[in-house]
């Protein structure tokens, strides 16, 4: 495993620190030991990055596919060696950690598949007409050009497949932009094994030295010192409101603003139409609370609201959901940090006159932390926005509604969000009607009787919407389209076709 | 002609403030007084628009298609009065405003006809496949949503084409946006005879009450208030750095940032190759003398900077371009601030030891600047950034380069352009490649033989490109794609075909 920083096609020591990666079941230290990057490293993986960028971005499709899918193999021979240090670093179970190192490899063949397409390239032509009157038109060719060097934040709950080798980096890669990942604190092993993959398939495909780059940091100075980088051309973080938003705010104070693509997580709420709701409680509190816990609750789409009437057929509901809970494991979360977060936003709860715990217990473990679901009428919830903020973990917030209309207003209250469900029958139609346009309005994926968590990955797929889900509800960091994130238009005009060489 | 605020339907007049438009060409006051908005007005034009959004956008894109048309054969209606009064805001001869006065209604007729066939909607399907192991795949659809109320701040230069009904409005109107225009201070009158316009036809083809308001400002506090008010969702801005940067850094600072396209022009350089030059100095001087100082040199697209070797071709270039400078008569340009800015530009440069002036000459009227040609050694112009910023107005700076090797490091200093041209001769194209590779990196349109004034409105337009040029280089201004900036993707999960409405 390399400890150093990875800097195109170099492996660089420069700083006497060590940093170690924290397995969270033990919470002790990993043996392996990393070197941060220091400032003069940061610098000479940007300039690389920028030097790369002139051949890469000028290279066929079908070479840039040919790396990403290098990628893709040299992770698979890496197999069960990555598996296992993800789990490491994760406390994940494998079978976890399987689905999304196929989801991984899947994605970079998907991405090697549209770089080799580029039907991105959007290509429009309109002809000269050399006759018109008043004035003549020139020729006119537009087509999208790669912005930059792209600067990757990965996210602490998707180590592989929202970090190193992971969409962002996939879809800038493809897009014909230089990579450099700045390693998340938390898998720096991981990140050490794919990086070295990339760096090799990059070397095997003959791809421009500084083409990737891999970056250990010490605290927030190398992040920084990257969003301010004068040859940074963009950058994706998926991660916290407050993380993401500090890149966000970096990268618009700059004398040259840059776009910042920072995917920040949300609550997604779930409606739950009562006639739907009646079906059969057993079913939907399994669903529910599958969603809610599935990998501790450490999704972006982890449902983190869900709203019903104040009636009968509700409580029902919710002691079903209690009894699933119980059922469930307590998790032991990514790090310390996020375990902490989540206590104090579950402590927070407990001193709230308006809020009351259905579901809490002392975890098992001290590592661990238990599933919890706690109680609100829409009333209070309405005018107290504190409540409407996640709580990043295995918790749901209930918001009971004394009518159709409140729910309609909770709707309507609540911030940005990835997504929104709503539980409905046919014949609730007249019903669930305006509530989908509301929540149009504030998600970018709205599903019917289904969970938000599992982010199918398809050309049709919205992984954004208005913020504070994201900063930019004009892109998805999911599908094939967030390569237009990455993406400029540039406009060919009275080009003789003995210049249209790469273009 | 209104004198008061356009809000949706009803004509506010709640300020005792007075304000007026002025005739360039007289320094006077035109007789027609204008209201400013009040805080209250522009708090209800905002809430007004925010209503008119939840219905304009479910209506039909015929519907808008329609409005859209009402509002070109209203301009048409006013024909001649509406000429008279911009000639009077502007001081722009005749010729001038009805090129732009037909070219704005053929904008509101593509946008008119690009309501009708939506195809920005980029609607996508992913099939469900109930079978899909080890999970089922749910049906996906994903489509265009249009982002909310868009707030358009008016170029100085284009009264009519980037104004009350210009580009960003016709664009945002199509896309299902409300919009709210701040009049231009130098347009008061202009404004008010399209803002009705607007308001007629927004009435006679059953728009909501809100889906347009026009407001009166005075001093910043209109715009700041506009660009800050938690119901606006987005910024369309044209005009100088300062200002695009100002209203951007409002839009980013907001507790919800909002996108902000603010496009501010640039200095267009225009790369003149040697043998290319030897072709016809007479015709080429005349070309670019033309560009220069078409409407006094106040477009966008206006070339600032010409590169070229420093040889005896170029020498008579000069000569040639300085005689076709003097034949042009000074012109008045736009408004006090211009001019002043102008001047100030054109004494700095004189007090310069780099730079030389080539062409300048004591205005024919007090009103009225000189048309100027500056040149400067490569060397030092790279070496000195103040010389790459943009004097808007009829001037060009001459850079001399001493190799082809120096005009390819000009065109690597310089900085985010709307657009950059190249002359060249087939023959040229060795050398004509690289520098071409270079400019794409700084520029959002690229032109063969050809002066960057003269912006084809058509769908391989790009009217865009890296800061300053622009706020945001992956969006143009110009053609149909210009929809995109209001716009953003939503994916409809799991839908059954009974909820397909609007969607």
């Amino acid at each position: 495993m390399i400890n150093g920083n990875i800097i195109g096609f170099e492996v660089s020591v420069k700083s006497s620190d060590k940093l170690y990666a924290v397995n969270p079941l033990t919470l002790e230290n990993l043996p392996e030991t990393f070197v941060p990057s220091t400032e003069e490293e940061v610098n000479l993986a940007m300039e690389k990055a920028f030097d790369a960028w002139r051949i890469y971005r000028n290279i066929s499709g079908d070479d840039r596919s040919a790396f990403l899918l290098e990628i893709a193999k040299g992770m698979e021979a890496l197999g069960d060696r990555l598996i296992a240090r993800v789990m490491l670093e994760t406390g994940y179970p494998e079978a976890r950690v399987k689905v999304e190192f196929a989801r991984t490899c899947n994605q970079l063949r998907m991405f090697a598949d549209e770089a080799l397409k580029e039907d991105w390239k959007e290509v429009s032509f309109d002809d000269a007409m050399p006759d018109r009157k008043p004035i003549p038109r020139p020729s006119l060719r537009k087509t999208m050009f790669p912005i930059g060097p792209v600067v990757v934040f990965g996210a602490s709950n998707f180590p592989l497949a929202y970090a190193t080798a992971g969409g962002d980096t996939a879809s800038a890669l493809a897009a014909g932009c230089p990579v450099i990942i700045k390693a998340h604190d938390s898998h720096l092993g991981t990140n050490a094994l794919v990086a070295e993959v990339i760096m090799e398939a990059a070397k095997k495909t003959r791809m421009p030295d500084g083409v990737f780059s891999s970056l250990n940091g010490d605290g927030l100075a190398t992040g920084k010192q990257l969003v301010q980088h004068p040859r940074t051309a963009a950058v994706g973080f998926t991660g916290s409101l407050g993380g993401g938003r500090a890149l966000f705010d970096l990268g618009q104070q700059r004398a040259t603003p840059i776009p910042v693509f920072s995917e920040m997580g949300s609550v997604n709420p779930i409606f739950l139409l009562p006639e739907k709701m009646k079906e059969d409680i057993e079913a939907l509190a399994g669903q529910l609370a599958a969603s809610m816990t599935l990998s501790g609750g450490q999704f972006c789409t982890q449902p983190g609201i869900l709203v019903a009437l104040d009636d009968e057929t509700t409580e029902q509901l919710k002691i079903a959901l209690c009894d699933k809970l119980d059922k469930v494991d307590d998790p032991v979360l990514l790090n310390q940090g996020i375990s902490q977060s989540y206590r104090q936003g579950i402590a927070q709860l407990e001193n709230s006159d308006a809020v009351k715990l259905a579901f809490h217990r002392k975890a098992a473990k001290d590592q661990a932390v238990s599933p919890a679901l706690a109680v609100v009428r829409a009333e209070q919830f309405i005018h107290n926005p504190t409540l409407h903020r996640e709580i990043f973990g295995p918790f749901s917030l209930l918001v009971l509604c004394s009518s159709l209309k409140e729910m309609s207003r909770v709707a309507e209250v609540i911030e940005g969000q990835l997504t929104a469900s709503v539980y409905m029958r046919e014949k609730e139609r007249v019903t669930a009607l305006p509530l989908i346009d509301m929540l149009i309005e504030r998600v970018g994926r709205i599903i019917i009787n289904g969970v938000p968590t599992g982010v199918e990955v398809c050309d049709s797929m919205t992984h954004g919407g208005p913020y504070p889900a994201t900063t930019d509800s004009r892109f998805t960091a999911v599908g094939k389209h967030a390569v237009m994130r990455w993406l400029r238009p540039v406009t060919f005009q009275n080009f003789p076709k003995s210049l249209w060489i790469n273009m």
